[in-house]
């Protein structure tokens, strides 16, 4: 079913763009999803996309708008007047439009909206503007359906004709009263198996779940999900019903969560793709690369604080990376199952019931640890059995302490209201190498003293 | 909107239980999304759980059965007669009972399914338990509405009513011909503004994406995500249509697929969370932490071997830890974007373009953080500049090859069909600290000689 788009489709493509054959190209154009054609236009030179954009119609050049990469839309947007921008938003949803509007330099943007054709969409749009795009406001889409409780069935169609027209799809119809505030739903279902002089107010379900238009997207996300919701209306603070939410939107959202948190964890900082620049890339990485690098100049700062066991046990050294492995292994095991239980909301019981939880089980998978480390040194590594126990009791210690630091920073950065997926990968692979290698030398002073 | 478990109404829940208020119970619990109630039940005992779960109505307790936690839904099963599940099942839609089913016991499921009591639902349902779980046909359910091409609308209305009583939410009626092969959908929108009398040939669309039955759910995921779609219809092998999909499963399906990358990337290995118990947790991280641990043997074998450094150049083994974070880190973080876009099909170009652009960008980042690190050994760690450039020069190179790893190891597990996500984590941070301190201590016996 999906459209693979090969290098010789391109080439065909960049072909007849150069021979100017418009009217083959639209036959092969049109034929193409939306979403086929903004990837199309991503892999061709500007001009090329410019010059395929300009001869689709503008019903699927909007659409296509929507699905380019930000940086391609940026320049497509470019080219186009004012007035054209607003021919393409005419055809957008509300949502979609303000999405596009708030994208576009400050000059031009009140000029797009003075050529936008359909006032009503256009202060729909003016109104979406408001909400910052991490809410509910900012996600919402002013295109629904709304009866009066005091209708019955027979007006509520004829209304809800008339009001589909601009609906791409209709979810619920919502109940409001006299003064817009939202009283409950009806399904489309409902009303077609309802006598037509019923009135509304018999008929609705009374209980409606909503967001306000403060509510963060996250947490919209996480409501969809939990109650299995397709779509979800939107209130002021005044209790009015101002938009809804589909689930469409909220797949991007939690998608993008998704995404941010498995970046962040390989040590990522921005939204970045392989087919990148290499200097995004590099904007990208570089940060972290530097905070692991300074955290490793403390790694050398306190090995060589311990240079003296060089002289009878330079054994110890050889098993350094070891155990800074194993304590940054074990730093991200416990920092991500953190990280995804905040996220899901499913971290349950006492700070202290946590602690002694990890502690136990880190007491278990450290135990089993320095066993296998005790014979592999003895057998493998044909190091003397003090070595071995020395690096085994360090090895359990670093990782409780290891797992311990997984788990709380997470936690507490999420008290102070900071995303805890930061604490994630490089900051605490670093931040546990050197803990890791500060506990393993102290205890190995202790234990054989040098 | 969301609804918050506190202690207080738990242990109010559990002193009506105790004390067989029944009649308070209902009323206090019917109030509740069946999602709260199941997530009540995970947090009261079994016993708790099972008697708050007879009180309800089947209504309710089906969808409760179907968001309560693997191990607890087995609880409550378990105390249930095949009469009472199949009684649950008939309340469910088909997919959702069959994914109920696979989960039974061999001897149970024919019972349970020779008991319910709608035997087209029964039908359906064993029609569904032949798909593999992971697939188009796993995620589909039965509940749709089709109209043959040759009715008009006015049948098409009259049909549609009744097949309606049995779909929660119909998101398109699609078009079949009289073999039942999938032709085309109508919406319910079109089919409310057109005349009663038109044939349903001359208004339905013609177009109409689909998946087949062996299609894997990631790809429906990405399809349904790409082309925008609330629902899919499902065709077999001679393009019958057998059933839909609707985006709510492919939420989940999306959500899972995230959640296993992340875990991947983390090192752990099963589908666990914070809350699971001990052993769960430790059989899910101990296996990649002992990988972790037979790599640093091989860390250690190799510092042994490169031991003669420690009469003139002792200063090399305290970079060693350093070293190998670099190169995890930058493993890490090539190995993520690649994994990522491999799952977002946002890969492009050859094999040989992007191992030239790795090259570049590491050379890049490489050279930036080797200027850092000259600097720094000097200022902060006081070293001669001899060891200084020699660390430098190997960091470059180590940044390299730690880069190329993450990339390409991906890439040839993704060839040759292996989840490219088990590359990420713990497997390129081990195998990038061998290489690390491989090519740092081979340079360094280079450049210094000893």
């Amino acid at each position: 079913m999906e459209f693979k788009i090969s290098r010789d489709f391109l080439a065909q493509i960049e072909q007849l763009v150069s021979e100017n054959r418009e009217q083959e190209l639209y036959q092969l154009l049109n034929e193409l999803h939306y979403a086929d054609i903004a990837e199309i236009m991503g892999e061709l030179d500007d001009a090329d996309a410019s010059y395929i954009f300009h001869i689709l119609d503008s019903e699927k050049t909007a659409e296509i708008l929507l699905e380019l990469d930000e940086e391609v839309r940026e320049k497509i947007l470019r080219n186009l007047s004012p007035k054209e921008i607003a021919e393409e938003l005419d055809e957008l949803s509300t949502d979609d439009a303000a999405d596009i509007i708030a994208e576009l330099p400050a000059e031009v943007k009140e000029e797009v909206i003075s050529e936008i054709q359909d006032v009503e969409h256009a202060k729909d749009i003016v109104d979406l503007l408001r909400y910052d795009e991490d809410t509910a406001g900012g996600l919402m889409g002013k295109e629904l359906v709304r009866v009066n409780e005091n209708w019955n069935v027979l007006t509520c169609v004829r209304e809800m004709r008339e009001q589909a027209a601009n609906v791409q799809r209709v979810h619920s119809i919502y109940v409001i009263d006299d003064e817009d505030r939202l009283k409950g739903r009806l399904s489309l279902k409902d009303l077609l198996v309802t006598s037509t002089k019923t009135p509304i107010s018999e008929v609705y379900i009374r209980k409606v779940d909503f967001v306000k238009v403060n509510t963060p997207g996250v947490e919209v996300a996480r409501i969809m999900q939990r109650y299995d919701l397709e779509a979800i209306p939107v209130v002021d603070e005044l209790g009015r019903l101002v938009g809804r939410i589909t689930i469409d939107d909220i797949v991007d959202v939690i998608k993008e969560e998704a995404d941010k948190d498995y970046q962040l964890a390989a040590g990522i900082s921005q939204d970045v793709e392989a087919d990148d620049s290499i200097l995004d890339l590099t904007r990208a990485r570089l940060p972290w690369l530097v905070l692991a690098l300074l955290g490793g100049f403390i790694s050398v700062k306190l090995l060589n604080g311990f240079s003296g066991a060089m002289n009878n046990h330079k054994e110890l050294f050889f098993f350094t990376p070891l155990i800074a492995a194993m304590a940054g292994n074990v730093g991200v095991q416990s920092s991500a199952i953190i990280v995804q239980g905040l996220a899901n909301n499913s971290i349950s019981g006492s700070l202290w019931n946590r602690l002694i939880k990890e502690v136990l089980l880190s007491l278990l998978n450290g135990t089993i640890l320095a066993l296998i480390l005790i014979i592999g040194s003895h057998l493998l590594l044909d190091m003397g059995y003090d070595v071995g126990i020395t690096v085994s009791i360090s090895l359990i210690s670093v990782i409780i302490i290891a797992s311990l630091i997984g788990t709380f920073v997470p936690i507490l950065l999420n008290r102070f209201g900071i995303d805890p997926a930061l604490a994630t990968g490089p900051f605490i692979t670093t931040s546990n190498d050197i803990c890791g290698i500060l506990i393993y030398f102290t205890i190995a002073k202790m234990i054989l003293g040098f």
